[in-house]
């Protein structure tokens, strides 16, 4: 024991939380501690709540609160067209756009084998029944560019298209509003090569 | 809403933690929901009962589970001696060194005008009404060497010195295992005021 029983268990408890080790954990509980019980014990609540709460859409497998989410369920959403991208943060970014009318599917992680992520982990294999059942026309894969990101839009694809459906990925290339001089060279050289007519 | 509502008022709450801001609490509440449901309800569960359960030992001001705190309600301390802190934390390192058998008094904070930390704040009236009543000798000032640990160790001298109560404080000088020239001259300046003969 450091300080008390309930004060060790809630440093102890704070680390779960990702990026927080022993000393935050410990400025974390004296914060709230001296300063805001009151937000400690909303964030309690909150927690208790949504980790009991909170499942997965049966259809896009992103996190909702019923059975289907929103967008599952919207029916002016174009059903053939199917995008899949790591994680609802990144559903959100696409939908921000607001160039994309379609359906999503969320694979909750990319595929690392040094970490131990298989196909399985991600739902791969409910991805492909997903996509087998619902006379999907086109899937989009709309990963991030990294080397895990790159290798589980590959398996994607490869297994997708056995099926003749059409397989896209977003474009990669220079961003808006960048000077091309700070470009990194990876990402001119795939711009040079995805070049369009104009 | 950006999510759902229990994930968006679980990332709001997050934001109560000191140091996390909006990307944190969202990088935060997908981990728990991903892969740390159980760790996210015993989290849950700690702040709830530290929240409600904590309070502060009525002698030293300390966090404690009881009345009064386990150093406080120890006979073998030396009750002449009181040493002041600005955190459990600090009370801690302290004790760690092994060097010292007082009491402690733990401010919780420091004097800060700007942004509105009063004497009252960090409990000096209840410290001044402590040492009148419990027959100190000597007030040691452990407080950090910064300029609002300065302030307040200089308030609190000067209304302890008053009641003819011996108040000392924490030598600054040169850390254990420092090479000279790396140590900053303000450092110096005060280990070279501070000489003592060998």
């Amino acid at each position: 024991m450091i300080f008390t029983p309930l004060i060790d268990h809630l440093i102890e408890s704070l680390r779960v939380l990702p990026g927080v080790g022993a000393k935050s954990a410990q400025r974390m509980a004296f914060h709230l501690l001296e300063r805001s019980r009151q937000g400690g014990t909303e964030l309690a609540k909150a927690l208790e709540q949504a980790m009991t709460e909170v499942r997965r859409c049966k259809d896009c497998w992103t996190f909702c609160e019923s059975d289907v989410c929103k967008i599952c369920h919207n029916p002016n959403r174009e059903k053939q067209l199917l995008c899949v991208v790591e994680s609802p943060a990144d559903l959100l970014a696409v939908e921000q756009t607001a160039h994309y009318k379609g359906l999503y599917f969320v694979l909750m992680g990319r595929l690392s084998p040094i970490s131990g992520v298989s196909p399985e982990d991600i739902g791969i294999p409910k991805l492909i029944q997903h996509v087998r059942g619902a006379g999907i026309k086109e899937l989009i894969l709309a990963l991030s560019p990294t080397v895990e990101g790159e290798a589980t839009s590959h398996y994607i694809a490869e297994r997708v298209r056995e099926m003749g459906i059409l397989v896209t990925k977003i474009a990669q290339g220079v961003p808006l509003g960048e000077e091309l001089e700070f470009v990194d060279s990876g990402t001119l050289a795939h711009a040079l090569n995805g070049r369009r007519p104009v």
